[in-house]
């Protein structure tokens, strides 16, 4: 009985959408949803009723630009001091995103009678959200596809390990990647090229309906290249369709990308003891706070309270001001085969160096004066950060951390130095070969345990040095992995010297 | 003080258990314990405190089978249409389940004037759960015991895997796993056969009393063989003995088993978007509703929601309907050496392959036609699972998800493919001895790598594609790993056969 | 405007810390904070006003002593039947900790007129609670400082673990580790020495003041070395500053440092059917109640219930005691080489094998009979730990389940014997040196790979067996690795021994 309703009203929907709009009243100083979005919701909610559910319990659903221009500034969501006429007095639903700037995209397409595109961009977020928009857009986040494609050594990384491996005449060769390869595993992350390849017609319940063909879809990767030449995907961290600040403030949220061995800060936090506070009491937090009051709202930083968001005290005294530029409170970068400053450039790429590599660190590690930011602004960024910690904690036990945490990137960087030596060794002797024969510096198994020590076990001692983590310092991918692989590389250039063997060789891949 | 008052109490009931039972006032239309119960529970609140409380926070405890099936068909949590008459007006207590069916139960015993069993079985819980009992009967699950333990070619994995190893003059050989070595491994996911051998005395708080001896207990894994003959164990997901839909529903549940290397499901889902939603918003959700309705009681499917739950929208319209026969949304086999289409049989290790393995696919990755199902078939699944999807996504999304996902079982079966052509070539040239040599073809290093290809990374990517973890196609356990152990595979075989040096090749434990 | 305001306030709050105190009203009967600590507070809402709001929500700063001591003994958690005049009738605040006994504490400096010291110590801790300062301190816990670190066996695997390599002239050799190698690793949790090392002044919101310099700190390990001479930290587990009950009783407390795959604990407790329970509906138990209900407050146990907490039934009657001496619910020592009986002494290192090594078993793994704890001492305390399991479940799978037990320790035992007779055949033939020949046992791969059979995967069967975890028997650092090991020993020792090839032997680090 209840379904053969619910089939009359799907009915009745169709032909609503197949007419124009149903009128809504619009009762002036009342939040309202605008008569496009409407329409939208009378299809969607046969359609993709999830969706429909999920946005009329968020924000965006419940307030309108002009009620919420009404607060202080430090206290609402919107950075816009002003929006355009037709999105002020309407709650933000299907339409206000999805048919925002309908010619910069490229995937704009004809939908009952509106001009939709599927890709929200960080510059329809723009409009009610400007300040986040333009902090995100200088961060290296943003430049996150770029920053892995168009770096020759990263690049080649990436390649020897998106790729196939062809096994024939005893010898197992690396191909070269596809697009595909690298979609389906780096690029989850860093994000993808998002093309309009052309249209196809799909069947609806509502009949058949005309849709673009998308290449590199779907993908919520940080440094996106989106159809309307925007860079990046808000709904990374503030996952659509709810877009909850508290989502994007748990550390969950970050450990969707930052979790694996090669970024193990997800990890790390967790078992540090901020970590285990979150974990344990985190569910009675109030994570809906702008101003996000330390020791009250919360008491431990999540990744959020860290690096992006506006921490105060009860007085509503600013401890560390909001930054979509997550570098801001970052003195040191410690991915990377060295940890060293932090590059001064967003395009973490263009960087140069002695060797011509796209490196901020030479090949012993000496950092690059050219790429780095320079002492002033690691002092600057360093207290900024200090500056969140001592919400908490005195400055004795700020500035041992921080000691502690140098003492352990030289530590890394110095073991990684004797494992880049061994390497540069096995090359020269031609027992394999690499960055002398201009050949591929990853591939064989030496080669890949040399990537291990930094990218897995040099990063897992920083980061736990960074947050605490004893594990990740020491038997998780930390000092006992990295000191197992040294002795593991030695093991096999003495090896494959006595026994003069030959692995399968691959091309470049540059 | 008190501590007298309790003994008191205890002995008050120690006197009614050594008579008979306590009367328990019978109000019509009341829901009611049954007088068996209430004597087990004057007991067992002594002996089993902790059990009973649990069970009184149950649904079990609360409601009669009569008034549950006053409710309408689609919003209750039994199946059976009428019960025993016996069973209809009393609550769901500890009689109601541990004395069913006492002929069949070999496991059978007197207990206090009563025909007791320890080993609750599906055939128990189908008095009143009978759809779910017999579609869980036609799956995989309740044939998890045979499927691996007659399967030649998993068995001597599993044995290769939990049985001991002897060093004797220089050479480590694999000995003749026991039943115990199984039992504490293997089988605690894929279940025991719990035998019954013999009766043995045991103290209790009121005086010695006789219990049945019982082998391969506990064990809640999803294929035990039950004394009484039936497959399976309800609890394995339904924990007893609260067994809320709650803790079915979560994720957590199904991790006990899927969540090793071998099968990362639940580590795959928890750094997929969908885990991350579940991890940060999880907590506030309704897992209660039977009907459960998308985006309003959940915001992102947990494994029960794509793989069993009933799911509906708003209106009650359904998206899938509820199965406990779990390949019914399920296309693929992602498990095993390569991927293919589903196996057409609950009993897997029936199907055989032209090498008279009992594979679903050749050696080379071909499927064999006669062992999974057609492409109607696969489409249909395909599309059932489409259907939950739809709640919350569009088509265009949700095709391109299944397209990555198809060309990542390709690239998966690919890869694999090399691995096996290069384990073949090292037993050809007798580098080791494996298949054609009637030898154990997982024992050996290069053997175990070659096993880690597919059991580990191959399945990870595929879980990865599948519920799209980037993590989990690339650094953990994924392509990364995967191209390093074909390239480390290759190293051994030519270190092997430049130095001739012979293994403890061990027998074949077929 | 408000800023400004926040100035203001800041302004007279300083003023108010330079004069003296400010005067707070005393109401008697009325839980009141000290003068002492509510002169703290004017500067520290300032300085870290985090910690000032965390602890505004503890139940330190709600009630007095003198309330305290009049509830039931099993119902309040201080167990000092009275305390010094002055803290009788004041909340615990700021000054009640850190200035307790000032004479003892070396880091006690003067800091606005008080004698404050950083470090709070189990001594201090102890004014209120010393029973269970007192069982903490007979614990292998409080001694876990000198149990690595006087232990020469253990001290060389941790060397070998956190030290630095030398890679030169083609080999890659050990060099001796610094304290600070050890302060952060191992030391993160075993503790470090906290040291004074002189005094300097830092810049503080309120001017110049005189600081501490203290070395090994921040540390919060459980065998912390303290300046007041006491040994441990409270706040291990009970985390500064809400000290909450919740946080100690949940696992992520423990799985901070019991985690690592050299001791799974918490890994393995999250596979098993208890923390999948305690995953999905812990986040609806009491763990507030210091007499913990079986079944009503919880309904799977924690770590916490199974080694410390006082358990009871729905009327009261105790089930287990609570004790802050952890082995006394622990019949055997899961962790090292091999297992067998727990270690009679809580300072392990003082133990003596026949080969004179501090272990308390041979090199082929017969318990020690001076150093384990007797036959019945194991009975008692394995009868103390089924008491706690009995709460819910009858005795025949109890019984069962640590029949399993024994039969998996007597596996993994003959398991790492079969490693270990291997490595003392490579060390017999001068393959690599090790203690036959006064050299590092840990440091070569092989030894390495021999290292990781019984630390890592050794424990993780142990562990697995005792929790019921089929994850860590089998596949994750399981059976499969432990096997894996073994063979790979095999190989290693066989290609070594024919290509005659020295490592870089490193000094034995003793």
């Amino acid at each position: 009985m209840k379904k053969k309703i619910g089939l009359l009203l799907a009915g009745l929907i169709i032909s609503s959408c197949q007419q124009t709009t149903k009128e809504t009243k619009v009762e002036p100083e009342k939040p309202k949803i605008s008569k496009a979005t409407q329409q939208c919701i009378n299809c969607h909610k046969v359609v993709t009723p999830g969706i429909v559910a999920e946005w009329e319990k968020s924000k965006h659903a419940k307030i309108t630009m002009a009620e919420a221009l009404k607060k202080d500034p430090d206290k609402r969501l919107v950075s816009a001091s002003s929006v355009p006429a037709e999105l002020e007095n309407v709650v933000v639903g299907c339409a206000e995103c999805h048919t925002q700037n309908p010619e910069a995209h490229k995937d704009t397409f004809d939908h009952n009678g509106f001009k939709v595109h599927i890709v929200v961009t960080p510059n329809d977020c723009a409009k009610c959200h400007p300040v986040e928009a333009k902090e995100f857009s200088q961060s290296l986040k943003a430049n996150a596809y770029a920053n892995l494609m168009k770096n020759p050594v990263y690049h080649t990384l990436a390649s020897t390990t998106v790729t196939s491996i062809k096994y024939h005449n005893g010898k197992a060769i690396l191909e070269e990647p596809t697009e595909k390869d690298f979609a389906t595993s780096c690029l989850k992350c860093h994000g993808t090229v998002v093309k309009v390849k052309g249209y196809e017609e799909k069947n609806t319940p509502f009949g058949k309906m005309k849709f673009p063909i998308l290449e590199g879809w779907p993908n919520h990767g940080v440094g996106r290249i989106n159809p309307d030449g925007s860079k990046g995907s808000c709904s990374a961290c503030h996952t659509r369709h709810s877009f909850s600040m508290e989502m994007a403030r748990k550390p969950e949220t970050c450990g969707e990308c930052h979790k694996g061995p090669d970024v193990p800060a997800y990890k790390v936090y967790m078992t540090s003891k901020h970590g285990s506070i979150y974990k344990s009491l985190g569910n009675k937090w109030n994570y809906e706070n702008p101003e996000w009051i330390a020791g009250k709202d919360f008491t431990a930083p999540t990744c959020a309270s860290c690096h992006i968001s506006q921490i105060v005290d009860e007085n509503g005294n600013v401890i560390a001001k909001r930054t979509h530029k997550l570098t801001d409170r970052l003195p040191y970068r410690l991915l990377g085969i060295y940890a060293v400053p932090h590059i001064k450039y967003s395009k973490t790429y263009t960087v140069k160096n002695s060797m011509g590599l796209p490196l901020p660190y030479e090949l012993d590690g000496t950092p690059v004066e050219s790429a780095v930011i320079d002492s002033n602004e690691v002092a600057k960024r360093l207290n900024t950060m200090k500056k969140v910690c001592s919400a908490c904690h005195a400055q004795t036990l700020i500035d041992n951390h921080f000691k502690e945490m140098d003492e352990m990137i030289a530590y890394s960087n110095k073991q990684i130095l004797q494992a880049t030596g061994l390497l540069v060794d096995v090359w020269k002797k031609n027992i394999e070969k690499g960055l002398p024969q201009g050949e591929n510096p990853f591939d064989e198994p030496i080669e890949r345990l040399w990537t291990q020590s930094w990218l897995f076990y040099g990063t897992s001692i920083r980061y736990g040095a960074a947050m605490g983590s004893a594990d990740y310092t020491t038997f998780a991918n930390g000092k006992w992995q990295l000191g197992k692989t040294i002795k593991e590389m030695e093991m096999l250039k003495n090896l494959k010297e006595k026994n003069k063997i030959e692995g399968g060789n691959s091309p470049p891949l540059l």
